[in-house]
């Protein structure tokens, strides 16, 4: 019936059509997606999708475009990674096929994005023009786009940057406006995206962070000391300063890079933070905000992340001290180990129950895998100029 | 050549057998497994594979055995599900192909599980006989056995049931001994697995939790008042006593079911627990567990659950009191809302992100998906005698 049709109708060529019918599909190994992991690539404009499990990176994904300071978000699913490219480009590459599923160039320039809580919409944070795109996340067609305006000091309409951009929980996004000085968040529960604006916060917001549980909103400013918080549990109270000796006015030292506040950790009631100009880090109250303690270390920190259970805090360093990791117990406050990885270590990622830490080594083109518990060098991957880790436990974390 | 040798040797029943090739191995679709998630059907001994993005039912794994309170566990990557029956069985089951690895019935009466830290062991407790087996989480060969031995009153070797079960950072695990009232740790680093006692804990430890961050091992008493707490970031302290007031001695309703340890919330400096016998839902200072106030609620609480941004806490209650959830504002301590999922509600679970609450009601069939912003019901699901909810994102917590 069925299959006698089918064989008067094979000729040599179309069994071979047949035949590669079933094998030419690359086939996509069913896997779970849960021990995955990207390195950003960044002198290649590739990807490094990674296992965590095995340790071993399982392919690379090429045509990225300008990946310096690239970052990336993951989809819900935990099944593909969002790529935020310096050059404005937005790709969606599928960690299983190793393939971008999409591409989009929506920018001039941007600087990161974030995915919202319910995992439907990506947002890309653009500095040229200044504002905020949203997209759809299967697809990234454009839905909708929101100008970063404000006036300047002669009341002509300008647009600023836009940077911090992060999600926050009841399907929002918060960001801050670099010349405007603002803070704003986009509340995407109604028929169209409805924007609240945070003015006069101090000058020049340069980067932000929401906290694990998604509460407390925080800017660092470039332009003056101290830090602009908003809690997202009381909008009424607006914009308040934290921190007020934090910044440049204390530098000691010339800033070869403002610290990532990413990079920032809480630990228990305490936030750990990196000083800006100063080879140190500091201990805040994480309820009031006062300083607790002053950490030295041996250079100017950049990341300071807390190992998942809060034991330890991993720092790495600017330029020209940036060939060292250092590991501080949180509990008696001193750095336990120094670690040499390799040459402009750029970044550090733990696995989601912290066993491990990938650390990034972009000038020895390594990424170096450590036992966290005994220091001890389980792994080291080649890698061409490696700098962002981002693993796929990020999927589940409100502002990863 | 190939193709010409291939045609000559091609019979209807070759032919058949080659497009059979092509579509007869059930293919397995890829997928991320980030927004995956099981519910217990104890009435039928299976499991429903669930989808957490699209709110529905993927497949329907039987063959369980006994899975009256049966909980679950899931890989480092995410994509099988471990299952504890209450029958001593332990089955892996592969989330993408809806089948049954690997299935052992490795004790007679088993009450839950963990993986370690690392992801290579699957620790069993077992009540009868007491003690913990340890498995290869691949292929479920036994690695170990370590009895739950102690001496009773007269001197005799007894061998006690294993309760409140959890992995804890440094690939470590911790029980508790009901019978013979101690807690006990199992440090899996060297060659083989060394076990830690912690005797006179108190009478009948009966369920027990780890916090988030892993430092803190807390076991419920159930022949005595107060808690049990293990510092394993000071072992040296041994045991101490906590929330002295909580317990029985302070009922003055029977017991219908002695509240679930892992039904505790830790939502900023607070821990949110339930009271024993009471209708109450406790909040304790996390600091120095002192109790800070006493919530009045619908019926005995079992679980008190944080959604993950802490702003709210969901709780249901037992028998005859069980067709209610209800969820408390953590800032205000009130009650806000009390939903009505259907009749005997066993268990809650929140997307990782918090959005969405998924709520079974055995005695309905049903399981209910909430908005947790506006509580309008998403979506309504047939399950037979739906209990425990357990998504992929567990994973990647530490004792969940």
């Amino acid at each position: 019936m069925m299959l006698s049709g089918l064989r008067t109708h094979l000729t040599a060529i179309g069994l071979a059509a047949l035949l590669a019918g079933c094998q030419a599909t690359p086939p996509v190994e069913p896997r779970g997606t849960g021990d995955l992991g990207v390195v950003v690539e960044r002198a290649t404009g590739s990807l490094a999708v990674v296992d965590t499990s095995e340790r071993r990176i399982l392919t690379r994904v090429e045509g990225l475009g300008d990946l310096s300071h690239a970052s990336v978000k993951f989809s819900r699913d935990a099944r593909f990674a969002f790529v935020f490219g310096r050059d404005g480009g937005l790709s969606r590459v599928d960690l299983l096929s190793g393939e971008i599923t999409h591409r989009v160039m929506q920018s001039g320039n941007s600087i990161g994005g974030a995915i919202s809580q319910d995992g439907s919409l990506v947002a890309v944070a653009n500095y040229e023009p200044g504002g905020v795109k949203l997209f759809d996340s299967q697809t990234l067609v454009e839905v909708a786009e929101i100008p970063a305006t404000y006036r300047d000091e002669n009341g002509e309409a300008q647009r600023s940057k836009v940077v911090g951009l992060v999600d926050a929980p009841g399907n929002r996004f918060v960001y801050s406006l670099f010349e405007a000085g603002e803070i704003a968040m986009i509340d995407m529960n109604g028929e169209a995206p409805e924007v609240t604006r945070f003015p006069d916060i101090g000058e020049a917001p340069y980067d932000a962070l929401i906290g694990p549980n998604g509460r407390y909103y925080i800017a660092g400013l470039f332009g003056e000391d101290g830090l602009a918080l908003l809690d997202l549990w009381h909008l009424e109270e607006g914009v308040t300063r934290i921190l007020p000796d934090y910044g440049r006015g204390e530098a000691r030292l010339p800033v070869y890079k403002m610290p990532h506040l990413e990079g920032w950790s809480v630990a228990g009631d305490e936030a750990w933070l990196p000083a800006v100009g100063r080879h140190e880090v500091l201990v805040a109250d994480a309820d009031d905000w006062s300083l607790v303690e002053r950490i030295p270390v041996h250079g100017q920190p950049i990341f300071v992340m807390s190992r998942p259970d809060e034991r330890q805090v991993w720092v790495n360093f600017a330029h020209p001290d940036n060939d060292v990791v250092q590991v501080i117990d949180t509990e008696t406050r001193e750095v336990i180990r120094t670690l040499s990885p390799g040459e402009a270590v750029l970044h550090m990622e733990f696995t989601p129950k912290g066993e491990h830490a990938w650390v990034s080594a972009r000038d020895s083109d390594r990424i170096t895998v450590y036992d966290t518990r005994t220091f001890e060098v389980l792994a080291t991957l080649d890698s061409e100029s490696p700098s962002g880790i981002f693993f796929t436990d990020r999927a589940h974390r409100i502002g990863l």
